[in-house]
């Protein structure tokens, strides 16, 4: 079959891809690995009989709260069970709130139902709410609902962007600055795009800082190879945990100003901030404050969705995001490329319109609601913690604080035998690491390689996500792993 | 703001789109028209006070079933709903078979929440019961399921494949063969890619039938300027709605086979077949009919969807497609091209779970299922019936019949004069045409020009989904409009 591979395409954010444990039977178990950089996908099986020294797989590598045990918000499910059922609004065991929104956001679907095609650019209602909801979030800074798009999740809106901003043709084929590490959609689709992927690298030794200087640097080498066009800024950071600071924001976007960057900011974890004295400072905010000169002119694409923060609905497949100073006739054409797909999920639709508008004080689901929503943030910020000492008390493992996002990623020292064995492995050192990780404790994390990583600093990431006591042992496991294999290569 | 536009974009099915009726006050009405050929985006606005000579606007433009007061399927929702709020496991509203077959997705998803990702290939249960599914469509010939891939929407599905087919760059750029009149998402996908689209003409006058001259001259027209590789098939036909007989699916595959050519065949209206002695034969059994010289080599990418047939349910975006004879190494790609996506929503995975697998004889659901079913197809049997007889009752109409699908296209004959008074206006004949209709009657129908047809002739597409009263009011009033139509520009 005659296909055009389009470029080295990396894989997603769990380069160790396994196969869900509930669809398994205990033996055998299939573990599909994927080499992040190049074209091999190889198989391993655990064959029958082969015994393993542990009883489950733990997937820390996936940023999938659900799947690690996390609870969904009692009232966003009961709005949407009560959508797709309407005859539940006759059910004693629905909230009237519940009936009440229910009937709302049906009102708003072609026909009332959630089977019926949205507008492309997302339900008018919906979209509203998030104007608001923004506004309410940015102190009063206005947001217009003409200028929200609904997606299918937050990458589905970043491919369209990107799509939409880049060449890969004729003499200057657009540059697109993302941060390394870098949460691998940007590489996959500037790959599939034909596009240049432009490194700026994160500060590892300030907490992952972003810094004006390296973003010039950056910047001027790749004047001399493409058309950078686009800064992608990813906060708080994903695989780093970082959160940026009012004047990083700030200084980001006076930079973007000045060079004529199109800003891209992947703000999905703004409600994971976990950190003392760390704070959320979207980009619009910022924007907005620093006054005309740059609120009328910096061109910027703000991404969020319903699969993190404390909901944590992947599987819906929804998100938004905002465009500021988009020229109309972009505008135009982005509506015509969206409408291809005809539309994003209506149900994913509703579970945001529930996020940008939760229950209110007085309302029966709202005392309920505030409960489960502090309830996964504090236990999140108590992981983060305790992930972030517990990785430090290693020798040889260097941890950022997790300020924010859901993962750590500490930085290993591996003994230069162990570079040799990957090598004669044919694997990446930090995927030789995991990949041990996982055959020998069946804990599953994802190789810095697969994010990028400064040349000769190893890393993996791993998610907060397991229950306390889970990842407590799974912390303790990764201790005793790491020094046998130091033990076992020095 | 610098964009490279892809191409002209053609806009989606809908070519006149609407703000959703139930989303607007009565004044004022916003219509967004679209140009299917050009850049242009006019937006026309029914002004306060202007006083229009309808109540509502019937939006027969697209195939959005409930948009149409279409019901869903009972058991199809009240799975959804329990598996989204799994409470309901404990309702005397749900019957017993709702609630395993719940407790059974529930299980399918990683921990037991529609709120998790999936693989990106889709659930293995669920790919497990598509594959039975074909197979028992099929008359028993097998299917793998690790050929199913679910997707969101068969418009994802399409894309995704084309994607992974075709080249824009270099000197053999990549040639998709698309009947003419096709659903624009082909001609949008190919633009999209910078693939070269290739057309051959369906045969209005023996009730749009695909004959394999008319293939093999436009293929060898095309071998001038590009690389044909694929030939794309809609079957029943949108927006032609013939089905295709064995004769001339086995006509294809051997032409296929002859010039080396990939199959794509678009079957999303594979239960919609209205026709006496018409039947939907899937290109997949009939490739296998014909022998291992054919099933051994020729490349078929099937599509599927849950927004037709007789769910009708589009919102929720999910389909599959069925890859035959995939080689190892492409498909390895293709999982790397979806997994950057994540997942198809998990809510659409289950509904396709219920429709490959719909309640059995005995169970508590059968009956109401298999009733709710047959009235929709019945209705829409009457319906497509219907229009077909009326539209052929009007001086200057010719319409084929619908032997399935979700459409009527007839032929219109337009008097020179509306043909120059449409020039004046730079709109395409049929464009002038179906705009009138919408300004005087509140009736939004699709130009056949945002389709292709033959030049010189002119056409639109209606669908058959108003209700059944609703129907004949409508084509009363197109019959009337046209009447005045005709006196006023003969």
């Amino acid at each position: 079959l005659h296909a055009v591979l389009w470029g080295a395409l990396h894989c997603r954010d769990s380069i160790l891809l396994m196969r869900p444990s509930t669809e398994v039977s205990p033996v055998p178990v299939q573990v599909v690995v994927k080499d992040p950089k190049g074209l091999l996908e190889k198989r391993r099986e655990f064959l029958p009989g082969v015994v393993k020294p542990f009883k489950e797989v733990i997937r820390a590598n996936i940023g999938d709260a659900h799947a690690m045990g996390q609870k969904p918000i009692t009232f966003i499910r009961q709005v949407v069970a009560i959508c797709a059922y309407p005859e539940l609004l006759n059910s004693d065991m629905m909230p009237e709130d519940a009936k009440q929104r229910a009937r709302y956001l049906l009102q708003g679907c072609n026909g009332g139902s959630l089977g019926a095609y949205s507008m492309s650019q997302g339900i008018d209602r919906i979209r509203k709410k998030v104007a608001k909801y923004i506004e309410t979030r940015d102190g009063g800074i206005p947001s217009d609902p003409e200028t929200i798009f609904l997606t299918t999740g937050a990458s589905d809106g970043i491919v369209t962007i990107m799509k939409l901003l880049v060449s890969g043709h004729g003499r200057c084929r657009t540059g697109v600055m993302i941060p390394i590490p870098q949460y691998p959609l940007y590489s996959a689709a500037i790959s599939e795009l034909a596009a240049v992927q432009v490194n700026y690298y994160l500060d590892e030794d300030n907490a992952w800082a972003l810094n004006v200087p390296e973003l010039r640097r950056s910047l001027n080498e790749a004047r001399k190879r493409c058309y950078p066009r686009v800064l992608c800024v990813i906060n708080p950071g994903n695989p780093t945990g970082q959160v940026q600071c009012r004047k990083c924001v700030e200084d980001v976007i006076r930079f973007a100003a000045e060079e004529n960057l199109l800003l891209m900011a992947d703000e999905v974890y703004q409600d994971n901030v976990y950190a003392e004295g760390c704070q959320f400072h979207s980009f619009k905010k910022v924007l907005f404050e620093m006054g005309p000169e740059y609120s009328d002119t910096v061109e910027l694409a703000s991404f969020h969705s319903i699969s993190k923060g404390y909901m944590g609905e992947c599987g819906f497949r929804a998100g938004y995001m905002e465009l500021v100073n988009m020229d109309p006739e972009v505008k135009a054409q982005l509506v015509k490329l969206v409408s291809v797909r005809l539309c994003p999920p209506v149900t994913g639709q509703a579970v945001i319109d529930l996020i940008t508008d939760p229950p209110q004080p007085g309302d029966p689901s709202h005392e309920n609601f505030i409960q489960e929503k502090q309830q996964v943030l504090s236990a999140l910020a108590e992981k983060a913690h305790l992930s972030e000492q517990m990785f430090n008390s290693i020798p040889g493992f260097q941890c950022n604080p997790v300020q924010g996002a859901m993962y750590t990623f500490p930085r290993i020292q591996l003994p230069p035998r162990a570079v040799q064995a990957a090598q004669a492995a044919g694997q990446a050192p930090d995927m030789f690491y995991c990949m041990k990780l996982l055959e020998e404790m069946g804990i599953c994390v994802v190789p810095g390689s697969g994010f990028g990583q400064r040349e000769g600093t190893y890393h993996f990431r791993m998610t907060i996500l397991p229950p306390l006591e889970k990842l407590k042992t799974v912390l303790e496991n990764i201790k005793g792993f790491h020094q046998r294999f130091i033990e076992e290569f020095s």
